[in-house]
């Protein structure tokens, strides 16, 4: 079985020009076939507060009304996605930027039926991912490269989470390839320490996974994106890393970061 | 030979959802194979308005500083082209929404040379179009929907006249298919009398054009787009119209609109 890279990058790394650029110049050299899974960083934000919408929270979580969808769809499918695409064509690479809607490679639900309304979320499911659409693109050596934008069968874009992303498409993806599921940011791995970045715990099994939890050593953003991570490979998925994107020549061979292992 | 339509749609028809969602309920039925190529209407003018940033125009003509190749490459391939993307998929055509960069379908250059710098503006040549990809994604039936951006080699993004992405598209395409180009707006096609929509001149042979061009029934924004129109032509584009997006099906069979022939 061939080996597939499902990458996701976001936080800092989207922000910073120097090192999206350093980033990409490592993805350039992970082999085929690979998708890149990108979030927006804080450039939504920063747009957002410039054409005075504000960001609204509920419980801790924002809330898309149609001006932020607008807002992500333009920043993540657009300017996001194809700034990445026009440097990628600098090393070769044939690189296609998409999101969910597009041939609706990733097919999506509004959410529904929850105690707040999210607005324009879409919700997906790895069984619904079309896989041999996306086997047909990876066997020419064609680089998707994903923004997290996606639609219902209605046709209205949604916002969704670029983390789920990356894992429904491994899960996707793991009856014809070896995947490895790779999340990349601006820290190490997770840490034992937050504040310490040399504090990396080298692997998480389920039984240390509820133990970090309990004692709150992980906590807030990392739970879903771990949750997500136990979720692929209890599905197929070969191996999950988490760890910094200045590494991402490490991480494919899980030299560096977290790994996660279901024994 | 298989016919090929590649149809351009612009001006307001994109800013105005009732006539978006006419014309591409009209574009959905308009037979297999077929590109549609989009400008940005006036969102990215107003986004620029509620961002601070200020037009800047040389001698009647935009200039891309940074700032606006940002606003639209967000507006152009993030969200006019998704908007049309997850709409059309309501249709069940299958709708790939694309820019120049990607997969870098049309390679383009940064225009120097001339006594104004526009900044960030691209030109392109309709012989580097790599005509082999295009035909083998609407050999699948795949129509793709493509956003004004295109990038070069260096990998910087942009921004390039839709009407001239058309025309070099149809060029490109016309020694594997008889290619019909079609220019659609709000107006019924090229007016005799420019406040009289009954006024359409319906048809345009080169001795006609510069008869009108010189009488001043031609002028400003509409002989760029003539230009390209004869152009294909001589290049062996078999038919171009001009005409009202909203009469879409009469426009394809010449039924309406303004049709341009080299006799």
């Amino acid at each position: 079985m061939k080996q597939l890279f499902v990458i996701k990058v976001g936080g800092n790394v989207i922000d910073d020009e120097h090192s999206l650029d350093s980033f990409l110049e490592k993805f350039s050299r992970v082999p085929f076939p690979k998708i890149l899974v990108h979030g927006g960083g804080k450039i939504a934000t920063e747009i957002s507060a410039r054409l005075g919408i504000e960001a609204r929270m509920v419980e801790g979580k924002r809330i898309t009304d149609k001006d932020t969808l607008k807002i992500v769809t333009m920043v993540y499918a657009g300017y996001v996605n194809k700034t990445i695409v026009g440097k990628m064509n600098r090393f070769g690479n044939k690189t296609l930027g998409i999101c969910g809607a597009d041939l609706n490679l990733i097919p999506a639900r509004k959410r529904t039926g929850t105690a707040v309304d999210y607005g324009y979320v879409g919700d997906i499911t790895a069984s619904e991912i079309p896989a041999e659409q996306w086997t047909r693109m990876l066997e020419k050596d064609i680089c998707p490269v994903v923004a997290p934008i996606t639609a219902d069968s209605s046709g209205s874009l949604l916002n969704t989470n670029a983390d789920t992303i990356a894992s429904a498409l491994a899960q996707a993806l793991c009856r014809t390839y070896m995947v490895t599921l790779i999340y990349c940011f601006e820290k190490d791995g997770v840490l034992q320490n937050p504040g310490d970045n040399s504090s990396v715990i080298r692997s998480i099994a389920p039984e240390t996974y509820s133990a970090l939890k309990g004692s709150g050593v992980i906590s807030k953003g990392m739970i879903p994106k771990l949750d997500k991570s136990f979720e692929a490979l209890h599905n197929g998925v070969t191996r999950v890393v988490v760890g910094n994107a200045m590494k991402l020549d490490e991480l494919i061979h899980a030299r560096s970061g977290t790994v996660l292992a279901l024994n």
